[in-house]
């Protein structure tokens, strides 16, 4: 029986384990009363670490297990050695009803090639992907696939911008958000023929969001789009790139304001104003990749992440249960693919 | 014949046209007094401009040409109207010998059909690349290709790489440059095969680079090696997001110093290191996307830069000319070719 509001969690996954999984939960837990929480992992650490968390330990329970899936598995083995671990076990309470979401800070492809085989993709749906919430000057975007595949044809695009969609329904709570492809500047350049296709696609589609054609990298972060679609590999380097520039700068900064003694000065009177902006610019606010075109929802949290970020990626979690995004993805893609009708036969392969 | 350190001038190219171009080359010309000028455009409006700048005046020539190629040209339509053109003067010349390098903030795929068509590709090269000087927190790397193709074999992945680490012998004046491929962090995930031969070609083929393997989008600024390789749809998107990602947190900065009293007052004392910092992320500072693969140096200043801007463009080209780039990066190329051999012959198409 589905409790309601109940989040399973990889008690082993990610670099701190289980200290920083079940302080995350607490922290989620303050914000969200009503949770419940399975942890799955060993019985004895993750007990250990409850005892610190009178409220949490009230709403939680134990999935038993001594098998942990390491960071360093690659895919193949953790499929192979991985079955009964901790990553599992969260898997599988999702997959039986006994939880709404799954969060794991373990690592990325072992928790997709787990999630695919355990929840299985949506009927139709040739490839789940991975989205990640990324900041705006005036709120976030959502931007996918962030590197569960590379590549993607024009029909695998669509679904991107399908589950976008809903992701942002759920997330923001507006019932047409505005989708953008991502694409490069340059007219005319030869290539990118899925990303034209699936621009005609979109553009001709009677579809439940507000389709607002190609956006370019710069234009990300501005927010003029609510759902950012583009394949895994360079949706992946943006990313990256993004958070390594966010770095970058504010190295900058610490340095510019070490350089001479007003500015020193002037780093201390605006302390103030430091400290928005580091909150502002602080990435475990939005930690959390969030696995769509599953039965089911899945959640990476960064695996070397501290427990005010996993509590992030628990929130995350939390507001994603609330919505009923997966039926509601469910009929979208069924209309997205109706809609195309036989002309998008050919493109599947 | 060739007049040392000439270079050739697009002076209808950009937004602003004659006023900037000028201007920024008589910027640079204060900075490299052994600099001619071969300034393409309507002799008019060049004249004019050139009455301001005296010094500039006595060490350029005007070709004449009554044809500009329109910001929104598409390439084919640059090509079918642009014979004779500000811009096609400036290539060729370049290709008669008359200039080093060519400099344009016309637009791009303008230029780069154009520069193909004139200056025609390197013997044995199937595509040139674009690339960006990327600011680190140290100094600077070479990315590329940021946006001349989409996708890239591997065989052009490996020429990038040639190309790149001649550039970075030119500019950083290192006899064997770093080299870095760009891929994303997930393991064993399917795909990017092309990016997987790339990496083994260049481990052991024996080259005047140090090939250091795959760099993240997050170690591009850190400056982790002088060139990153990657192909020009991720390359694009990668740029345009850590210039829009830079926007952002200044964007984020200044809004946070408004916010109080105290905030505003540290910002008036720290001035001085936020005037450093402003410095620092100029985007005008590294103006210029250049052309690698044809026979002969095209440099894309941003088509909305000024002077300032523009001169940086000009300075990249002066810097670029007094190399003998093209001469090493032949032989360069000629020892990757080889070295390959018969296995990367299947690999052409």
């Amino acid at each position: 029986m589905q409790q309601p509001n109940t989040i399973a969690l990889d008690g082993m996954g990610g670099d701190h384990g289980p200290s920083v999984v079940v302080a995350g939960a607490a922290i989620s837990l303050e914000r969200h009363p009503g949770l419940s929480f399975l942890i799955a992992g060993r019985p004895s650490e993750i007990e250990a670490e409850l005892e610190k968390h009178p409220v949490l330990k009230a709403k939680s329970r134990i999935l038993p297990t001594d098998i942990a899936v390491a960071m360093e598995d690659k895919p193949s083995q953790a499929l192979r050695r991985g079955k009964g671990s901790s990553m599992w076990l969260a898997l599988e309470a999702v997959k039986k009803g006994e939880a709404d979401v799954a969060v794991s800070a373990g690592n990325t492809g072992a928790l997709m090639a787990m999630a695919k085989l355990i929840l299985r993709p949506m009927a139709d749906i040739e490839r789940p992907g991975i989205a990640a919430l990324w900041p705006t000057i005036e709120s976030e975007c959502i931007v996918l696939d962030v590197g569960a595949n590379i590549g993607a044809t024009a029909r695998q695009l669509g679904d991107f911008a399908m589950m976008g969609a809903a992701m942002a329904r759920a997330l923001f709570h507006i019932e047409n958000p505005t989708v953008g492809l991502l694409n490069v500047g340059v007219e005319d350049i030869k290539g990118a023929d899925e990303v034209k296709q699936a621009h005609a696609w979109l553009k001709d589609a009677k579809l439940p969001l507000e389709y607002k054609g190609f956006v370019e990298g710069d234009q990300i972060g501005q927010g003029v789009v609510d759902v950012v679609v583009v394949e895994g590999f360079a949706g992946n380097i943006a990313l990256k790139t993004a958070e390594g520039t966010a770095r970058q700068v504010g190295q900058y900064l610490k340095d510019a304001m070490r350089r001479t003694f007003f500015s020193r000065l002037g780093a201390f009177f605006a302390s103030g104003g430091f400290k928005v902006l580091k909150h502002k610019m602080d990435p475990r606010r939005v930690n959390g990749g969030t696995f769509l075109g599953l039965n089911g929802i899945a959640i990476k949290s960064h695996g070397g992440t501290d427990a005010y970020g996993f509590a992030s990626a628990v929130d995350l979690g939390y507001e994603m249960a609330q919505s009923g995004l997966i039926e509601r993805l469910e009929e979208d893609l069924s209309t997205f693919h109706a809609a195309l009708g036989a002309e998008i036969e050919e493109d599947k392969s």
